[in-house]
């Protein structure tokens, strides 16, 4: 086994089969998108990539096997499926969907067509069938990786908090990690790692709060959806482009189209819209976002984006088996519980504008969503 | 100015008056309680004691002052307030005072007795009328230090966390301090710093279900409280010797007392009670605890002991400040409020006995608190 | 001030002049360069920019002037040299240095160009003579920043150890600052400080030996030095454009032509040169080390680099002020002077070739050298 | 296995037969020996145990056993070896030895004794012979915990800086034991974990200069070691005595006995001595340093201690082992070669008094070495 040094779970071990998938051209694109995409314009220091997440994640996932007395060809494959589960992200992941999400479909689907037909699926069928590595979505390796309390989610807390210095991703993954059982195809937790859990999700969610939704990153990531669907619109990017490329690169493209130039610019020069307006995205007049903003800006006279909230900061959720039986974690726990309630009231839509028409979009904009 | 290296918060300076405070004997005595009492033996890296603490606690007063804009006098003598702050705990603190309470009152007065006629009284006589340390419970700088996001708690936690190993207490203390506001005679946190305080609200609440309430430790305790109280009521200890000692000096004189030795003796070997049965603490019977232990000891042909939860794990409170006016941290905060529910359920009396009384004891109790 | 959030120092302060200059594009542009070029390429973890550097060396710049008395417009103008010290790194910093030096001149002077004729020297032109800022090499401000003991590799030590993951960076800053003195135009330490200076430069030699010299980075960057060797020979590539650039855009740059194409493809694939044979970087063979790589590569029918130590790892030296007079970091520690021959021993070049050739190239290099 | 958290290393493991072991009152008195000694008058945070550090000791023999390839039997009496190893200290452990080692023996003679003859001794037989682990000094088995990158000093370096806040015991243990080899009854190092092992011997060194031998730490223990003299002298204390109590219980003791009350009043109240006079401990005069202290005692008419260095702070050495066959540390390495003379230098012997009395015996002292 070789080992790498990672920042944040010291040696990871990697085997030789996991080492020639890493080498592919298609693994070490992971390298040039970082795990937060625009999130470094606010904390510097969000420059880490899917790459070290997805050796991390491999890591863990290995460590829960231990624990759950998985060994053999069994872990080998799901220490695989953990490698792999972030290969089909496009250019600046997750904030890149939204404007690329219809035409090419989620990240994981991507993802399993690239083992099945690409390098890495050449790769493992030296040993395996990739169909085994990329199917599967629900089962237990599946669950293992990606549940709330799985390999994926405490490797990217830990790591997101390592990189911007931000404390709250701080977790205690060896105690969870010992307190995860499996059964009936269903990963669960011991009654005994539920501070442990509750600290996770809550940090998760914090996160959510100061990280991945602060307000600038999500209009910087506004504006970078914009660029993104007047490229691809005006046939000035081909969307499958997003998924062969790293976020630099794209952004670099994005600056020399016409479309989407403004906007590119603006970020790379962190001259960014402001906020105008704030109101609940559920509001029925955002089912039809393009025409809200579409209307608004010529109500305006400037360019408008409304931000929605991307992906979802509450837990899933899981059962939590004590001595008396199994329970949901939103039952075990009402701090978890509350996390509901709580996204609730923190999710929200943003109305952005140029700098100088902020004043002018605050007050058309209040009339607007009230009408 | 000196300074003192600290392991939690690095160096800390001392003035030339402090370290003449420091050094006097009642202060000097403070090296010999532990700040977790009985923890370490459960966690036996829970070795700090309130001397360390109360350093970190006049480091930390002192930087809040900084933010809130307090120099000077003010702030020298809340400086004063916040190393003193525990003077008056008797040996064991918290863990004593349960027996000892009734009989010698609580830490605060008797510290607040100690500066005034004490050693250090002396010395801050030299600068300060003691009344102006000792005094003002409620004021600006009593809260600034004991409020939820004040210099005690926030010391405390990440203390803890950094000798127990429980990363539940790690906190953003930086981010805390500098969100601090007050006005009006309070202390309130600006809107900026909820995610911070959320952090550290529930950091607290999950340090006490592992850490501070742990069943281990709480049998412990409740077996030094009969151990105090026994050897109280034979006249063996006067009350006041608490006030004078060390943790481990008490324990060994516990030891020497036929009332009490058996405890002391069991708690220095290890050798616990064990849980026998668990009941709401809110239950009637236990409103006369020491009748309750009494019956079921006749009726078991053993001996009980009834363990108590101790000190409220939720927060007292405070306001948050935005740009729409202020409210309550638990309006402003479902995360928060959902402590309240949260303690209550986990709140609970514990029965405990010798092990091999255990089987019947259990049988006993619930045929005895469900009558 | 605003405030950033650092992985390394937490939260860092920043003048709204300050803030202005990070926004212009040349500042920007550092955080498209790597902090340790293609050392991601071993450790993953280190994708950290220049830019978190500059705010990092800024912020400890900052707290030397503290200690040193040094206020006003005096710290003004050292935090805006500390932070503008990096400026003028071509894409790959020192990795480019080796092929570009002898065309562009040193980073500094370019750095110093950029803020006389740059977007930055018309900012600081609202407050300072840009040429305050830009110019002063030797001086005590200059000093601060970049002597053993300055900002500057405080910074970079502590923060290359964060985003490696290699603990041989961590050091005491507080501690080091805090024992800084100055007097007639000169930076010392106290006595007091020496074990914690001893700890920096050791650990940066350490770091030196596995990281900054990691056998595999340096086969890396001799790669990456001959691909913009060609690239420029070719005219395929104007020296200029690496000091506009980022290390991503030149990489992609470097693969589209066809000189350099192998070398940069080679270094995104991971399919690096091996190393064949080890000699005294002082071999008198070696002065002319292009000659030398291209007799060696006509004997052994392959391609031939030969790669070279780059910036030297001891100490430049201060003095240490004790009791009894100043004298020599060499003179007052037997442990850093020891760095001097330690240097010297593991100094070296090193002979790299393909890997199908590298058994003949190891036969014959020896053979070649030892002629 | 039940698990222990630790603050240093996280979960501990502990099989039953351990946990009999540790619940002895022979091992739970480590609990009362502090590792450090009085050094927390100096560093308040390091009030850590014995106790603490053997769990941790167990625990990374246990992982270099993993290395190793040792398993089974052998594993489980290293593990035991290693739990046990400190078992004969005396109160104070190291600083009470220069009183009392003439009359005890070494810990490592009284520890034997305490396994083959005590509590601990009748746990271990139902397994093993008490002889297995209490005896064979020298062995691999001994090596592996007592070399300079054994298990023993490890833990302690990376214990003692987490206690005092200083930083250099910071090491990369993770590192170290993974290049950790064994070959012909001997630990050797291989080539590729020399930087490790040179940054944990150089950090252990300036752990020496800073904590061990900081100069309070040692006026302190020469007061306590001059009141264990007079204690023991006189007769108010049985030197064995030593063996069964704790520090907190002895210094009690001491300071009820009218020949040792005077220092042991001292030391609670950090009314130290203070150094007057410095110089070469292998002053030929020193050879009888009972005599030294006496006459200038006479001459200078009052109280004089002669402190002495205690244990050596340079590495033992050890083989390390590369490509071209092994050699010693002290020639693979310029700086950890480079300790010797460093230790060298910075040994020295302190003459103390009261402080009324220092100038006056600065001068004396002066004229009687130089005589």
């Amino acid at each position: 086994m070789a080992v790498v040094r990672d920042a944040v779970h010291g040696n990871i071990a990697i085997s030789p089969l996991e080492e020639e998938i890493i080498d592919t051209p298609d693994f070490q694109r992971l390298r040039r998108i970082k795990q937060l995409a625009l999130t470094y314009l606010v904390y510097p220091g969000a420059v880490h990539t899917r790459f070290e997440h997805s050796l991390g994640t491999m890591h863990l996932a290995s460590s829960i096997c231990d624990v759950l007395g998985i060994g053999g060809e069994e872990k080998e494959k799901i220490r695989l499926r953990a490698l792999l589960h972030d290969l089909g992200h496009a250019a600046f992941s997750h904030e890149s969907e939204y404007a690329l999400h219809g035409i090419l479909g989620t990240h994981e689907r991507i993802g399993e067509e690239k083992i099945l037909r690409g390098e890495a699926g050449d790769i493992i069928r030296e040993r395996f069938r990739p169909e085994e590595i990329a199917r599967g979505r629900g089962g237990l390796a599946d669950k293992l990786i990606s549940c709330d309390i799985g390999a994926d989610r405490m490797d990217y807390l830990k790591r997101d908090a390592h990189y911007t210095g931000v404390a709250y991703g701080i977790i205690d993954i060896d105690r969870i990690i010992h307190t995860i059982g499996s059964g009936g195809g269903e990963i669960f937790l011991e009654r005994g790692g539920l501070e442990a859990a509750e600290s996770l999700l809550i940090g998760r969610f914090l996160m959510f709060s100061s990280v991945y939704m602060h307000k600038t990153v999500r209009i910087a990531s506004a504006m970078l959806n914009r660029a993104i669907g007047n490229a691809v619109a005006s046939g000035g990017l081909a969307p499958e482009e997003f998924l062969s490329a790293g976020d630099e690169e794209m952004l670099l493209r994005l600056a020399g189209i016409r479309e989407s130039a403004p906007y590119a610019d603006a970020i790379m020069k962190r001259r960014f819209y402001k906020q105008a307006f704030v109101l609940s995205d559920l509001h029925p007049m955002l089912e039809d976002k393009g025409r809200a903003e579409e209307e608004l800006s010529r109500i305006c006279g400037c360019d408008i984006i409304i931000g929605m909230p991307n992906v979802p900061a509450h837990p899933d959720g899981f059962l939590v088996r004590g001595r008396d039986g199994a329970e949901s974690i939103f039952e075990a726990s009402e701090l978890v519980s509350s996390l509901l309630a709580a996204e609730e009231r923190r999710r929200n839509a943003i109305v952005m504008c140029p700098e100088k028409n902020r004043e002018e979009v605050s007050r058309r904009a209040e009339k607007y969503f009230s009408s």
